[in-house]
């Protein structure tokens, strides 16, 4: 058997592990639950065993696992290993657990941004795969952001970069949760997808979302795509002012960074070609008519296992010896 | 005497030509006139004789020369040494000033847009110097950028990364050279900003600058800045957008490659420290309440000799051997 990597996705709900080969292919995964009430001493002691034992499930040696990778929400000291804090994990305050991790499995830790995480799995053997230059948005309740130059990730001078959803692309726009206002994020986020047509029907709009409005409480991104698909004409203007907020971004990460590709992630994702057509759609409607750009605008493909395929690979990448 | 370091700056009047020591000191300097309508090999040759009677008259061997740089625009295939064409200098269709300047002299050449070399330039020796993550600013008849993240240029996937002038943030705004609506430099660089100073007053608005216009047939941003000096209100308007659109591409920046320091340069620094403290006004107004931003906004230090260090200082970081 030749060297295997770990890769840990540490959420506030639920920890979890996969077992992959040299080539990034999945051998084993599970997940337990954080129980992060627990203290950071039990759960980063139930990683450890959680590791050993699909170890052993798998009838292969811990000495063949030449890393570990861990993505987790910040604020971090990521090259340092250390988690500062954690809105999902309120007992963990500037624990340093790679160190801790490290004592248990005796293995190199790696560490990173649960955005970073997913944006190296979808470039290293996802939807980036092939390219050196790449941008990863994921579209959720937030937007979060990872940027590949010339084959490694950005991450800034206080490891703060890639916070691509607080781009502000309509100054004095919107106000956003981050306190800015216009933040591309407050138009384009699945939350403020939705938010911006309950504003609409409150304010008088007509649309068939109003009737599940009034009945539900509440509406979400689903539920406009849904009624885009059955020709609501608020559902377009909604969604349109998504995929346009999204374009312009994208522009401006062409003029920036210059991806080759772009890469979509996130749960507002399952809208399909209706989001992802109106995107492409609007960034050759606003782009400059200097040069064809090469850019190209896709989806990811690694779905829900991208944070423990990230953490693998970004294991791989940094302590792998084949680097 | 130890290694020494040749920087060009290659423009479509001058070809200017610095020597610098191994400390990217400089020893002595020269400029001569292009003459592009000769044709490139006439070009390339006088570089060639220019760099050795600069070494002549220092009264040093063109043995102890490292490596040469040269900056000029592009559009250019940069990591193949190769202008595919160039404005200012018409003659010049793929002409590969590498291997040709390389085939005069013996040495290692290395090229960069001239933007990117100034931008170097500012990091190895000027403003940027001691940080490892900088973006820059050229604030000219349009807006030039670089970005220099862990330490290294960013090029992208085409060599056409950090055209930082064309970010939009004002989406279906003003009209830009590039073809784009609302890009930065569609209001604020120097030109932008005296235009968008002619059309208010054009459309009736008051100013001590209608004078001026109705006399000259023309303002510049330097006129604005006079303006705004002796209390001129329109004035104080226009700089005040400028300084708001570049705080606001401030701020995109540090959400994408997170700078540690942001340093302008070009023609309109000139206006001083009203023009810096009012993007920084900005900067703290519009920026995110989350956490207090380390970076640093300021102006470029190397004047017009940033093209020839850049240059240097980008030969001995690729080719000097304790890079």
């Amino acid at each position: 058997m030749s060297e295997m990597f770990v890769g840990i996705d540490l959420g506030g709900t639920n920890i979890k592990i996969g077992l992959f080969d040299s080539a990034l292919e999945l051998i084993r995964k599970t997940s337990v639950s954080t129980q992060a009430d627990m203290g950071p001493d039990v759960v980063i002691g139930k990683m450890a065993e959680t590791v050993e034992r699909l170890l052993v499930d798998a009838d292969l040696p811990l000495a063949d696992v030449a890393a570990v990778g861990i993505g987790t929400p910040g604020p971090a000291n990521y090259s340092e290993g250390v988690i500062i804090k954690s809105t999902n994990m309120p007992t963990f305050k500037n624990v340093p657990i790679c160190q801790m991790l490290n004592e248990k499995l005796g293995k190199p830790i790696v560490f990173d941004n649960d955005a970073n995480v997913a944006c190296w799995g979808e470039y290293a053997v996802g939807a980036g795969k092939g390219v050196k230059d790449m941008v990863f948005f994921t579209l959720g309740t937030g937007i979060g952001g990872g940027i590949i130059s010339n084959g490694e990730l950005v991450h800034g001078c206080a490891e703060n970069a890639a916070e691509l959803g607080h781009m502000i692309i309509y100054p004095d726009g919107r106000k956003c949760n981050c306190g800015q206002r216009g933040c591309v994020e407050a138009y384009a986020s699945a939350d403020s997808t939705a938010r911006r047509a309950t504003e609409a029907i409150e304010a008088g709009a007509e649309s068939s979302l109003k009737k599940l409005l009034d009945e539900k409480g509440r509406i979400t991104s689903k539920d406009i795509y849904e009624h885009l698909a059955s020709g609501d004409k608020l559902a377009k203007e909604i969604a349109d002012g998504t995929a346009k907020a999204l374009a312009i971004t994208c522009i401006n990460m062409l003029h920036t960074t210059e991806p080759k590709r772009i890469v979509f992630a996130g749960g507002m994702i399952a809208a399909g070609d209706v989001l992802l057509n109106r995107i492409q759609d609007y960034f050759d409607e606003q782009i400059w008519t200097l040069k064809k750009e090469p850019v190209e605008i896709c989806f990811a493909t690694l779905g829900e296992d991208a944070g423990i395929i990230g953490a693998a690979a970004l294991a791989r990448h940094t302590k792998g010896p084949g680097r």
